[in-house]
């Protein structure tokens, strides 16, 4: 769809037809949404697409109860973490990498940005992770909504290990958000925005 | 253009043809990039569009040197900062917003969201913020790729108040981000993005 169109029709939708979505679908949604930018090019963002009904139900436990129905309801549920290793993301980069990075690039990953993030202190370092999360979940909602379907973003959960245990993830991730996405016939409607020289100054 | 087609065809750009872009262009383009979702809808982003030349001079001595370049030869500069005063901020939405929020939607930024924010921690409250800073900067380099331009997002550089002193903003801002934006030859290149099942787990 065009940008436009879809950046306009976009809206936070809260209720689904309950019918899964096709695990290849959002594969492919995952894949356009992570072609956006991240500070240093870390990417330091972890998708975990829950499948296991029981996972899912599990999952509950930790989330706000008025954000129940929608997940029980999404053609999927996706939680996004962060990797706070990031020392070591760095170098797993320059692994993976090896064959496309140019030696400046894998210099860059091996050893600079290594020692970058070892000097990061706790609040920036969080506020890094925080950045990245917001850039790629921005893509991942328009990539959601160009493929057909509705997608909410849920903060209102206990961002804590506890998602990690139900959820079998590794404890270098933090837990950021869950987005449900499905069919609706809801589209959602535009939300209230303040006038722009509310939010912007010429300077 | 076609979001698939912009979402890959959006890379990082670092250097400018020096031509201004018009401020209604930026405006827009502006307008665009605040449709973008943020946490409770509070709308936490302040942008500063940097016209005088004598202010973007002066925001260079908090800049690291390496993206000084891309920054004098923007066509456009935009800083973009966090609202810190989030339960001031979410009364002045119920006060403009008064004639679009319904009686409930009012209520919560009166009084529901207020009440939340005074709890929220340090650590989490930045989060909070950062999260919506990198919705709204997502939103904002597609929607400046979509009106024919280029872009890079710039964390490089000291993010204090004395940019606030240097651009005449209120402290209640916090500086996060420069987007320097303009005509440019380069149409930037893929960056290296880590394979899917690095990224990705199903549970």
């Amino acid at each position: 769809m065009d940008y436009v169109k879809l950046n306009k029709s976009r809206h936070k939708v809260k209720n689904f037809d309950g019918k899964k979505i096709p695990t290849v679908d959002v594969k492919q949604i995952i894949s356009a949404a992570s072609l956006a930018p991240s500070a240093h090019n870390i990417q330091s963002w972890h998708f975990v697409i829950v499948e296991s009904e029981e996972k899912r139900e599990a999952l509950l436990s930790e989330v706000d109860p008025g954000n129940h129905e929608q997940i029980k309801q999404a053609g999927a549920v996706i939680v996004l973490f962060s990797d706070t290793d990031l020392v070591e993301r760095s170098r797993d980069i320059a692994r993976l990498g090896a064959g496309e990075l140019d030696d400046e690039q894998l210099l860059r990953f091996n050893s600079r940005y290594p020692q970058m993030y070892e000097g990061f202190e706790e609040l920036h370092e969080s506020n890094y992770l925080s950045i990245n999360i917001g850039l790629v979940t921005m893509n991942l909602v328009l990539a959601i909504k160009n493929y057909g379907y509705e997608s909410n973003i849920i903060m209102g959960f206990n961002r804590t290990q506890k998602v990690n245990e139900i959820l079998e993830v590794e404890k270098r991730y933090r837990p950021e958000l869950i987005i449900p996405l499905g069919n609706s016939e809801d589209k959602g409607k535009p939300s209230y925005r303040l006038p722009q020289s509310q939010i912007m100054e010429i300077r």
